[in-house]
């Protein structure tokens, strides 16, 4: 226990469990915490500090999300293996970076309605898919502002053609929003912005070249598959174990270059632990043309601890690029993602593709600019990620009489999670009951590309409730019981 | 003269030189008037109409710019040589299409600022860019409007993700206003929307597939030519004669695609006639897989007679691809262009590249579909074409004191001219000399590839205009006067 005198300070800015979290963290990542050691339970922990239970549980929770350590089942908490984890040294992201995540109360309350903007299916009443966003709490209002102001006369520059990598002003509030928010560390040269993600991979296919081999998560995001297909790029799926993209089929696949999503897998909902990931940089380390695409998707929704760092954060050598969009974190039409590219990358980006102009108006970077650089992109995700989290309650709920059939998955973050069955119970039969009480759930065999790893059987299905009201997500839950409980 | 006996009508709704244009155009692709047959001239056929010589004039005009009639110094107006032209029947566009192209008395007369959008180069007083737009006379209140009730709260399906094709709304808008303005035929099933031209030319990489060899027009659009360069297509530059794309050096070429600009070539400003059309397209029809790209980037922008129809208003085979942009016509921030693609590319995208997310905000879409379906792009394209008309007569205009000294062409359309030295001085003596008066022309050979055309002697410039105030054009003209006219 020696370890773990923490000094807790009420004076100093942090919440309790953050300076837990970051002491423990700390110390693992000075190795006074070696790999395989026992952590105290949280209640001991919690006594021996003077703090709630709670507390220390939140700090647990942060630290498993990150994988730092790890929970077995009737034992307790573990620290990880994490290779390469001591080296890391400043590339974890700044401890006080993360300022602007913590929790602001909303200085509006806004109400916010249930229409499913998808609609549901054609013959079934709730769609759970897990492909949708919620824009009813959107500030309409305030975006309609915002474009109101830049509309104007004074401001005629800016329908004439701008940067091909975008607007200045834009990527330096991006490279500090991604900065705060998720650590990654780049300057505002390294960014390109597009019109969403499909075009930046088109244009990350120029800067790649044509011929590559490109390792992909199986399970994985179907649309980014169809598109590295359609460049004719030899794919190699690798398949998932519990910590993600498995660094020995990696190794094996002899690929140049892997698409991963550490921070929650789609679908699989898995977060890449410290120590995988720097299995994988230290992969892409060995060898000049290596790197790592990093599908930041949906990282801004996680509903326990503290967001899990980025990737490109832990990236030394320049392997890692970083990619994200806006569309599930303001609306998908706006059309605006963006790409950090790396040194070595960037180097060939601005010789050889740097012509391409601009996919995204500079009016509509402008508005984006303001909407984050205003605060109202902070408030506006504070509050989706209440009414996400509310949504998740209610699945997780929702479970609680079928929690002997099911494990669940992927559930303190993202817009869906991943049910697996205990009793063998094939997806197909489990799609196909859901289907006849007028639910659809979505098997996982859809998002595989090539063989299912073992670990993968057949029966587990994939739940998004982002456009979901909470009555609908309630008695669509009942349903689904009453198909699945039986 | 028997063919000429026009029956000239004051009650149906066309204009005199409307009349005698459409008759004339009749009796050619009738067979009546036969190829080098020779046309009265503008004078004896005023009279014999009794009409005035400029009426006479304009139809002329309108002849000679679609390639009906030629016009042979000392000599006379003679009907040009048109392989396949009598075949065309209905491929030509309806004549009332054209309606919407008439003159159109401005409901506001709005005074229009001098400030050249671009300034001026480094060190430079005056920059005729070939590449700029005039944006003083932008209708920004008009569109600010527009977007006010666009962002209503009942609109907020835009805010979620639309077809990958862009909104089929639009894409309606967009063929009526192709089909009247360029003769376009197309349904809005064929009409791909997407962030400019270079992504549209990314897209049509996937369409077309990589291994493409393709012809360009030498001099051409440089942009086009890097953009196709990253592809790794094989590029031949073919020779510019006085109509355009050689059709010899076409066929010589072994090309599988050309990529030309009929209705106004960038940057010799010359328009292909009708028989070098119908020879393309011959040379298109005889083989699977050939394809012409028609770049029709700034026909909006004609200052005699009425537009010339668009290459694609003859493609009777699904052989033309047509490309166009908002970019000129509106502003280039706006980040909006449309491919139209022939019935066996459509199939292909459907089937391999439809899963492609749209690159445009649908926010900007439906905004650009009342800018254009409320009359408001109408009304903007007049007050611009009369506002470049000034600009262009200026600059005309100050050429008269060197008329001797230079050939001026492509003078009837777009934003730039091209100015052929008869004396045989140099491109670089007159870049050079210009840059020494502070004014900064463009040589020639800057938009060629490969080698130049032997008609294309290195004596010839391009200058701009749209972007330059009246009295910046007056006094940069003037100042080229001193150093070129001596």
């Amino acid at each position: 226990m020696n370890d773990l005198t923490i000094e807790l300070r009420q004076d100093n800015g942090k919440h309790l469990y953050e300076q837990i979290y970051l002491h423990i963290r700390r110390e693992i990542r000075k190795g006074k915490l070696l790999q395989g050691e026992k952590l105290p339970s949280t209640r001991s922990l919690a006594e021996f500090l003077q703090v709630s239970r709670s507390t220390v549980e939140l700090a647990y929770d942060q630290l498993l999300s990150e994988g730092y350590i790890e929970a077995k089942p009737y034992k307790g908490y573990f620290v990880c293996p994490a290779e390469g984890l001591l080296d890391m040294g400043e590339g974890m992201p700044a401890e006080d970076g993360w300022k602007s995540w913590k929790s602001v109360e909303m200085e509006k309350k806004e109400g916010y309605g249930t229409y499913g903007m998808y609609g549901s299916g054609k013959a079934y009443d709730y769609d759970f898919s897990p492909n949708t966003i919620d824009m009813s709490a959107f500030p309409y209002a305030t975006w309609k502002k915002i474009t109101k102001g830049i509309l104007v006369d004074a401001n005629s520059e800016i329908f004439l053609s701008g940067s091909p990598k975008g607007d200045f002003i834009l990527r330096e509030t991006i490279a500090r929003y991604l900065h705060t928010s998720r650590g990654v560390n780049c300057r505002p040269e390294q960014i390109i912005i597009g019109a969403g993600n499909d075009y930046l991979l088109m244009l990350l296919e120029k800067i790649l070249g044509r011929h590559v081999k490109i390792a992909m998560e199986n399970p994985t995001y179907r649309r980014a598959y169809r598109i590295f297909d359609s460049f004719a790029y030899r794919i190699s799926p690798i398949a998932m174990d519990g910590s993600g993209m498995s660094a020995k089929g990696l190794r094996e696949s002899e690929a140049d270059v892997a698409y991963v999503m550490p921070s929650h897998q789609y679908p699989t909902g898995i977060v890449m632990p410290i120590g995988r990931r720097m299995e994988l940089l230290k992969w892409a380390g060995e060898k000049e043309g290596r790197y790592l695409i990093e599908d930041d998707y949906d990282s801004e929704f996680r509903f326990k601890g503290k967001p899990v760092p980025s990737l490109q954060a832990s990236d030394r050598e320049g392997k890692v690029i970083y990619i994200g969009t806006f569309s599930k974190s303001i609306a998908p039409a706006i059309r605006i993602g963006y790409m950090v590219l790396p040194p070595p990358l960037l180097k060939i980006y601005e010789e050889k593709c740097s012509f391409y102009s601009t996919t995204v108006s500079r009016i509509d970077q402008r508005i984006l600019n303001e909407f984050i650089g205003k605060g109202y992109f902070e408030r506006h995700l504070n509050r989706m990620r209440r009414i996400y989290r509310e949504k998740h309650d209610m699945v997780l709920n929702g479970l609680k009489g079928m929690e002997k059939d099911f494990a669940v998955s992927g559930e303190n973050a993202g817009l869906h999670i991943l049910l697996q069955n205990r009793r063998g119970r094939s997806e197909e039969n489990l799609v196909g009951a859901a289907a006849e009480a007028g639910v659809r759930v979505y098997g996982l065999s859809e998002f595989c590309v090539g063989e299912m790893a073992p670990q993968w059987k057949r029966d587990a299905v994939v739940l998004g409730y982002a456009s979901l009201g909470k009555e609908q997500i309630a008695e669509g839950m009942e349903r689904l019981e009453s198909v699945w409980g039986r």
